[in-house]
């Protein structure tokens, strides 16, 4: 699928500010490691600190690192002055989430002026073998400022 | 809707002790305030570690918060040797989640001896007053020793 | 929860006149049998053209019935030039989806200018007893005219 | 990602069986074009008889070509004796249903024993152009003879 042009040429420089603005981010270790119009990968460090009982990582801090990839993919193709939120997103868990990190990579399948529609998967990296963990489907809405509702 | 009925006897402290075993609730302090045969309520207070860029919680970790109440929710109905794991959830953010703590309480909508199906809303919790901020609909399976495959 | 006002007091007539133009409920036999604000329920005969392999109503069939009660509780609020668009639904199902008639009712969760979200459960409805077969959750988003993009 | 091998050798010829078997798919004249391990093609042609309020295909009936995909494709991988049911879907809505007919085409993501997890996607075609108008996403188990419950 074709990507569409993006809103803003200054894309690039923008994300990577607003990433850096998401706390989170730090906390989990989580980093920006490709960067396109439409498409983005995100890097996951596995951490003990946000395991589930079995000590993979908890399917919530997957989905952190999946919403966070579907909404910056859909922000490099927003306007300049326009704010990303997370209208919802659905995650299947395919695989348990044990690996030493993991790819997020999402890409945005429709880009409309009010409304995006990104895809992301994770994927578990150990000694250079990767495996599908999850796949999630996310709705993202662009907010302009004196709008209000949404 | 009548919530069916347990089949452990001490699910109640089966649950409670394979909670502990969550390293991520610790590092997130989301704790369980109140619990019976099919529901759950977990708080999880308010922490700029884990804030998106407008310095709200992160999506991933309300996400978080209630995927662990679905899951537990349909725990405290397996079977006492089932483990539980989560196939897929759907969360709707409905309202910047701001708030002195969040409060995510879970029921099971069915209760099948291989699936349930539980869904959760997460309450943004300020000054005694509460505002609905998400709500999550997940997919469970309960995993029994010595299945193999999922 | 309550209810949040509808835009339009006029709603009522709006909404049943925009429901008669959706063919495909004529089709399906599917009808209006309760409407407030922000409210709807809607009822599908059984009919065996739209079965699936085990004689049971096909899942897309239960959800284009649960998708329209969706989507007509949320055009009960919006404003009177508004039209509606579904942006994406969830539907779990939960047990074979046999009886008489099925009963879908829905109610908005969140009731923003442009978008809006609605659940809805379907019950199968055999000898007066009534047993819950799927439950939906949709995002719909208020289509002005003249705007543009969605 | 490489589509794991079939468990049943006549898959092709006992997915074509089981697909006659739902009678909805002869009432909405959808019809198989492709079939491969783990992989299907299904055709929905355009009937105003399943249109919305704007004429174009309601998105239950969008949903039911994509189930039906998303189901078979699952199919096509279960065991000789497996039956296949929905566990849930999410689709999202990309662009209006319009065109003269639409293309299905689904694939597995995960294929376990009891549970898999495809993905499909529904085109638009006019004037052999073709426009992505939605995408799915399923979760199906395979339900085993004498096994009760789900």
């Amino acid at each position: 699928m074709p990507t569409p042009p993006p809103r803003n040429p200054d894309f690039a420089a923008r994300t990577r500010a607003d990433f850096t603005r998401q706390q989170v981010m730090q906390t989990m270790g989580i980093t920006i490691t490709a960067l396109a119009a439409g498409k983005i990968t995100l890097n996951l460090p596995f951490n003990t600190d946000f395991a589930q009982q079995h000590g993979f990582m908890h399917a919530g801090v997957i989905s952190t690192a999946l919403d966070s990839a579907c909404g910056y993919a859909a922000f490099t193709l927003m306007e300049p002055q326009a704010e990303v939120l997370t209208v919802e997103f659905k995650t299947s868990f395919l695989a348990p989430a044990q690996g030493d990190r993991f790819e997020c990579r999402a890409e945005v399948l429709k880009s409309g002026r009010t409304l995006m529609v990104s895809e992301a998967r994770a994927y578990a990296i150990s000694n250079n073998r990767e495996k599908l963990v999850a796949a999630m489907s996310a709705t993202l809405m662009a907010v302009y400022p004196r709008e209000t509702g949404r």
